[in-house]
């Protein structure tokens, strides 16, 4: 995987470039829906080819590792056969579940033991078999294994957790130069960077994990409830020392806000829940504003959800058609708003692509989130 | 509206024609897809237009009427407006659900109160009142008001419920004469025959509905749980006696060889909830058979869902994956799903009208009902 550094700001550290996979070329910045359990939620894949625009997908090692399980991906001949999308997919490594979602959980030097959430049968994910997971489930870029820690954590908590975290990266690099691509192609490993909300602990989780020299680098433990501009503190740092000429990827992030700042910071790669759990809330983001659509006031409102939206659904359905599949429970609402809130992703980090290469990415970031995150 | 008869089997009464709405012409035999509340459950509506082929879709009067209510249809300009779908649509008249879904009802002359399943508010739906809300939701195909009766059904009842829907026919009738299309387009009114499984009721019934000269006819009262030899036995008597030259429309039927079955004995028109229903179930219906793709047996089966499907995602996604998304409880599992089955039945009625027209339309139907129904 070659990144190619194509434009720089000359007013922000933001990036525009491209990396290519063996399942086609990622545009940077770039925004990655969540395909958690092998679906991004209610909508079709082509949709995501056709009206999101999505460059690539991200797929949860826990839940697909659970469901339908790894036999029957390797079987199948792969994720993206599985699924059938033929464009480049990242996985998770799985940690982030299991420490979010899975009732009983064991964190020793060894690995993290588990009891699936499904059935409660227990599981052990170590750095080397987290590697050798996503070999089979066949991802474009595989993730580090790591700690992610929680908000608040105390410093000594997250030194520590970081030192193991590191030393479970330096497992995953060795089992990862061992082992080859499950189905034939090239597979890119991420090393993520921890160290809570600790300038000098990302500093030296950055260095350490600059230092590996992998195709690309990923920041984890951020968004996970601490103030934006501890968020932001912690990414300009991190990105000023991760390598200029590899990706960077800030994990789980956020809001528009989150993302257009991020990337004037120097951020390249993105993936949130937001848009399409949101979306199933009545949550919509749109070009000309932020709408919960259940509201009274869209009752009769005959106007498109976004009239400039870059989705078919967002510009012929009106708000009031919306509010009513929504409270009357149909799907077809968070079909619909999720189409609309993933395309908005997509619209907003191609946008700020054009501008970097345009030269006046700052002066639009401005205007464009004083728009977008007004509530309607 | 008038109804082109084009071609009549020979060898059976079954027969191929086409009738012109406001929206668009309509070619019969047809399935039209339940929209209840606006909305064909999980499938958009560019899937309805391009995917399923539907060419008319049903709306619930009963569903519309609570939610979103007819003000709100009414500033829309209608509910082909509200939805945005530019095609024919043809609503119930309201009475089916009152019956089998609010709490309390209360079946008089005057008409059926009932109260909300939704908030318990009450309610009155009259011959008249229906005749208004229909116009003002703006179908292209009216229905009449009558009374479903439940089967098994007294004889003395299902005669008394018959005469009062003969009266409240004669009620719709009258306002629908006095009353205009309500946006400016013809909308035309069906009445209803009923007269539960007695043959000289449902005589009766179909001799005072062909009296009255309305552009379609129409069987109610069917597919409520009698055996198929009640429904057919039926079905044939009164098709003999509705006029040749108006469409007949079957309420509420039902599975591929009711269907077919029905076609034979002179009927054009469907409506069923089946292959909606079933989807979200994991029932699939198949040019190849029958699918409960739940079953342990997919798991590992990566053949297409319907390679001989009519619609993109029966091709393109395997059984595997389905069962997947249903085990995992995924929306997607019911989307693909409900395309798959509206695009079989919207298949077997156009196949059912080529081989009408091509004259094996017999042969054709034995063949194809021992496939299609087989439990895969």
């Amino acid at each position: 995987m070659t990144f190619q550094l194509q434009v720089t700001d000359p007013h922000s550290k933001a990036r525009a470039g491209e990396f290519a996979t063996a399942h086609g070329v990622v545009q940077t910045p770039i925004f990655m829906p969540v395909g958690t359990a092998g679906t991004v939620k209610a909508v079709h894949f082509s949709e995501l080819r056709s009206q999101v625009n999505a460059q690539i997908i991200l797929g949860n090692t826990y839940h697909l590792y659970l469901r339908p399980g790894l036999n029957v991906l390797e079987n199948a001949g792969g994720l993206h056969k599985f699924i059938g999308w033929d464009r480049p997919i990242l996985t998770d490594s799985g940690g982030y579940q299991v420490y979010s979602l899975s009732d009983i959980r064991k964190i020793k030097e060894e690995g993290a033991e588990f009891r699936s959430h499904i059935d409660g049968s227990k599981h052990i994910f170590t750095p080397e078999n987290v590697i050798d997971t996503q070999r089979r489930i066949g991802a474009d870029i595989m993730m580090a294994f790591d700690e992610c820690t929680p908000y608040p954590c105390e410093y000594d908590y997250a030194k520590k957790s970081m030192a193991m975290t590191h030393r479970w990266l330096d497992r995953c690099i060795t089992r990862y130069n061992e082992t080859e691509g499950h189905y034939g192609y090239h597979q890119s490993f991420f090393p993520i960077v921890q160290g809570s909300t600790y300038k000098d602990l990302r500093k030296q989780s950055a260095e350490y994990i600059a230092s590996k020299g992998m195709e690309g680098n990923a920041i984890g433990g951020l968004s996970v409830g601490e103030p934006d501009e501890d968020l932001y503190e912690m990414t300009e740092l991190v990105c000023d020392i991760l390598p200029r000429d590899k990706p960077r990827y800030l994990m789980g992030v956020g809001t528009p806000a989150n993302i257009l700042e991020a990337i004037s910071l120097g951020i390249d790669m993105f993936d949130c829940v937001m848009p399409t759990r949101n979306a199933r809330n009545g949550m919509l983001f749109t070009t000309q504003g932020i709408i919960n659509i259940r509201n009274e006031k869209f009752k009769n409102d005959f106007s498109p959800i976004d009239e400039y939206g870059s989705c078919d659904v967002s510009r012929t359905h009106t708000k009031a058609y919306l509010r009513h599949l929504m409270h009357s429970g149909e799907m077809l609402g968070a079909m619909i708003s999720s189409v609309n809130n993933l395309s908005f992703y997509l619209w907003l980090v191609g946008e700020a692509r054009k501008h970097i290469i345009e030269g006046d990415f700052s002066i639009w970031k401005k205007v464009t989130l004083d728009k977008v995150m007004t509530r309607l």
